[in-house]
């Protein structure tokens, strides 16, 4: 605690006080202008296109929408040659995860294939990102899977699970193409990354836990997700578990996570990763071949048709009775395989330092996803997996994305049957591998670490996802993350603050010891906007902040409070609760002899306080540009009464 | 734009650089604890116990939970004439009203008067406000009619009609207590001001023109809510208009209305229009009687049982079919009527300055209508046009509600056959007269004036109330005034900074018109937390004003860009996916050899730094007190370096 005339001692001499001034005048309609400017094109789209001949415009138009435009023409022998590389390492990698991926949609297997050829020729045509991968996901596949097989059994009704499949990836595709058309890629933003640390986790256990099947061989298994019916499932048929499918399937899922381990240990040994489910398949595929592994229970993939993508517009289904599932599928899908494209490109492009713009982003993925539902294809995107491979093997433009469906065109056109003998088994593993990178203990550790709530938000969608539903777990972190925001704004902090010696600012003395208070003052910063959720709080919590300095000056003989300085700084908005709230309180503070005046309003709240009531109440000398100067000039009011 | 130097030159002698602290190392527990006690706790309701002895503790622990041994002692011959008068009048309008606004929950006229007798009582024991004048309220009852109708007719099912009405009153009041109880008193305030003036203006005009059918004397009438049925109802059935019922119908509207302008021209004359109910409802029952106005196509009340409430606890209906309608019915009215009370209450306690305890109003509010659930009550609250009356008639405590109970009492043993002739448009009359007042243009106006979207939530409430139901208007109004705390943190204010001349201080410069910018530093001040919903636009906005900046000074030749401060004032909260993009501002601006740091970090903040990898990267040299300290040392680092 320090003396007024000491604590400002250091101060120059008395400062001229500062009217705290109004932002420009604007128009109702200049501030809606801006306002949706900064919602809608806050990263000013057009601001290549400023000052530049009709026919660059044109050109840049062009390259805008077709980005193949800006690199195609600067495209060299030399890029391609990585290219090609990177192209056949992501193709050797995509044949087995689609046809796995497609098994975890409950979708045939060739579906996964087609998936892989159609969707990355589009995207190198459209995307703007370098390094994405494109093909199906195991999250998406497994969110489509789980929310269709709710309605329709696809063992049953194959026909009608796939046009629903195909239609559910048309919704999804609109629905993206729409975010990006709409500008409202921000909506993707309010999946938190702690909502998808863990909603990611609790997908990999579920998906693993499924692989159980394969793994085990088990015929008979449950269609739920959870982890309760799955682990019973398990345990329920143990006698149809089969030790040649467990030792085959034991044996490369450990061959698997040990390649992955290697090149995660020395990222310079990519390929071993890489190359490895390949390798897998094809050892895999002539060991069954060789000892007819159909015969001794193991169960393989059998027939698959060999040919490119048949068209499947007469597929899609629009009949009122499964519309709303096709819809919402599509939803769900289509926000979750946006997420992870676009922070795959995002986290990849930071790298290499080049942008990529989230709403053509989801553009492109959206109309991949539209041309995909009508050419056999369902939900794709930029998975996080192929695409690290693609960036560590080098890749340099989306030109890897044609090279790899070339590839899979190439095994659908000649090499399909050489799938016929590949044990289901092997499929399996390959998922597990996929999936288990999902779990990140670290992350969530460091959540717990930095931000309780952000942990919460994680661990919920977690257990959500594991034990209620994958939707339901999602729909639960979304409602954590945005309920953190309100309860922030509902029960905002309020800090007492002195001044720090030797300087002219005022801060919390919560947290700057040396900081001391003011005689006669009672300074409070409020951290939050003061809104109709908090108006009525923060009245009552100031009140009780003045009750309890009244309380201990009373106690230890110190002046008697005369002014209450309100530190506006962090007070970025108000409305017509908060207002009020701040009146009622200078009229009660009045009835008890106390000042309160407002410091460093920022402009949007001051102008709202000019144009409503609070003005007259506040305006003559209520209103200072900082603590400072409302300290300055209030303790010379004083001295001039005393 | 000022030169560096002449800037500076009024500052004191090169200041020392504070260091930012941390705020006092908490537990997990500790801060989790002080959380809960602000979320929960915020009023400190323990701190009139403190140093107390036990005996006293157990004085005011009874005062606390029955306020009526806190002014009982002390109530004196003077109080209680001031209440006999008071009491008396709020007792003439209150029966009309009940009478009149148990119709308009499709029940019996005579529910109302009991409503107007049990639940007074009870709160006269437990409620703390001395002005709440309790009983039926229009809001309330029109909901409750609405939503109990749209499942089963009264008409049709009187008797469960009734029993659900009951049961949703028994769980509008478990709802209400149990706010109260575990402290969720907040939930209220997100009903926001603008939002219930929408929504009362928009549920007065339905009720006003539901009371069409009284006031022409239609008898097939619709039982929908909207403002499109009802008003093709009323011209669908212009044969049944009877002009009897019509000239006296629009003739004591008339006079009533007239007598509510002379009160509210001269509040003392409050009892023109207390009175003036009861004295249409006399007058038109003496014309009614004498003229036998029953034959001439005017319908009259009829029939009214004599008697006390009777017991209703066997009629409570838990049957799984409409226990979810009750539950919906019981929470929406029970939190409509909570808000209503609670208003009022906190109005006349500020008018009179004492104060109103929201969680202890909850639960008194709670168990009265869980009691009244069992003696034929319905949905009960503090009225807000009886209050009025009852504060301007001079009530000093809760004893004019006992008046008043035994006013109604005393109707109901002996009066109640008075009633019989009283015609029902005297009560659409009275109706529309009491709701009449709910509609505040002035308010909207003012709105509008201040806050475009506070407005908007407004007119949503009025039109979504008017158009819809009224239960997707409320939901609609309070969407929008959550979606406008969101967008506030999705899309914050970012704004340019500059020294205002002659002090240290750093002021936006779109606000400060004087304030000048720093050559080679760009001050950005972030107007809002950042989180996972704006990290990214501000990671983008960020480097946008980044590169606008360099092309300016490129324009004008002026300094090159050095340094990035961000005043982090108003960032008063952070998560994980904030820090991350920070530190990914930081590394992209550092390729760029731009410095970035924060200036003035508050205490939850500096903390959340401290705990992730933030620190490493920005402790050394990168965070500073105050914008003041970071421009003089960078720009110190500068030279040395010149």
């Amino acid at each position: 605690m320090c003396d007024l005339e000491s604590s400002l001692s250091n101060a120059p001499a008395p400062l001229e006080i500062h009217k705290v001034s109004l932002p420009q005048e604007k128009t109702t309609l200049q501030s809606l202008k801006q306002r949706l400017g900064e919602i809608f094109f806050s990263d000013d789209p057009l601001h290549q296109f400023k000052g530049q001949t009709p026919f660059r415009k044109l050109v840049l138009a062009l390259q805008y929408f077709f980005p193949i435009f800006q690199w195609g023409s600067e495209y060299t022998l030399k890029l391609l040659k990585s290219d090609a590389v990177s192209g056949l390492t992501i193709a050797s990698l995509a044949i087995p995860q689609g046809i796995s991926y497609a098994k975890l949609a409950n979708l045939p297997p060739v579906i996964g294939l087609y998936s892989s050829f159609v969707p990355p020729l589009i995207y190198s045509v459209l995307g703007s990102s370098r390094d994405l991968a494109v093909g199906p996901v195991s999250i998406a596949s497994l969110v489509m899977g789980s929310m269709l097989r709710e309605a329709i059994s696809p063992e049953k009704e194959p026909i009608l699970y796939l046009q629903l499949a195909f239609t559910a990836t048309l919704f999804a595709g609109v629905f993206q193409a729409s975010l990006g058309f709409l500008r409202l890629g921000f909506v993707v933003d309010f999946l938190s990354k702690p909502t998808l640390i863990g909603f990611m986790g609790g997908a990999a256990v579920i998906v693993s836990l499924q692989q159980l099947k394969g793994l085990l061989g088990i015929v008979h298994f449950t269609n739920q997700m959870g982890f309760v019916p799955v682990m019973s499932a398990v345990f329920k048929h143990r006698t149809e578990w089969a030790w040649q499918t467990l030792v085959m399937g034991f044996s490369f899922l450990a061959f698997l996570l040990m390649t992955r381990h290697i090149s995660m240990r020395r990222p310079k040994l990519f390929w071993v990763s890489a190359a490895a489910p390949l390798a897998s398949v094809i050892l895999s595929t002539v060991v069954s071949f060789a000892f007819k592994a159909h015969n001794h229970g193991i169960q393989i993939i059998g027939h698959l048709e060999k040919g490119v993508n048949p068209p499947s517009l007469n597929m899609l289904y629009f009949q009122a009775s499964y519309l709303p599932l096709a819809v919402k599928t599509g939803i769900v899908t289509g926000i979750l395989s946006l997420t992870e494209g676009i922070a795959v490109g995002r986290t990849f492009a930071s790298l290499k330092n080049y942008q990529v713009d989230g709403n053509k982003e989801m553009m492109a993925i959206g109309l991949m996803n539209m041309a995909g539902s009508c050419t056999s294809c369902y939900v794709t995107t930029g998975s996080f997996s192929r695409s690290a491979v693609n960036y560590n093997a080098g890749c340099r433009t989306a030109v890897s994305n044609i090279i790899m469906a070339s590839a899979v065109l190439f095994t659908m056109l000649f090499l399909m049957p050489l799938f016929h003998y590949t044990p289901n088994v092997i499929l399996s593993a390959i998922i597990i591998t996929a999936v288990i990178g999902l779990i990140d203990f670290h992350a969530a550790l460091r959540l717990w670490k930095v931000d309780k709530l952000d942990f919460l938000a994680c661990i919920s969608a977690f257990f959500g996802v594991l034990f209620i539903s994958v939707q339901m777990g999602l729909a639960i972190a979304v409602g954590i993350s945005l309920f953190k925001i309100l309860i922030h704004v509902t029960r905002p902090n309020t800090v007492i603050m002195g001044n720090v010696p030797g300087t002219q600012s005022y801060r919390s003395i919560g947290q700057y010891r040396e900081a001391s208070r003011i005689p006669s003052f009672l300074i409070i910063g409020v951290e939050s906007p003061i809104y109709f959720t908090n108006s009525m709080y923060l009245q009552e919590r100031i009140l009780r902040w003045v009750r309890e300095e009244e309380e201990r000056t009373a106690k230890t003989n110190e002046n008697n409070l005369k002014c209450v300085v309100l530190d506006m700084s962090a007070v970025t908005a108000i409305d017509t609760s908060g207002m009020e709230a701040l009146m009622e309180l200078k009229k009660v503070l009045d009835k008890k002899s106390l000042q309160l005046v407002l410091a460093n309003p920022v402009g949007d709240v001051t102008e709202k306080l000019y144009r409503s009531e609070a003005w007259d109440l506040f305006r003559s000398d209520c209103i200072y540009m900082s603590v400072e100067e409302a300290v300055l000039a209030m303790s010379s009011g004083f001295k001039s009464q005393g």
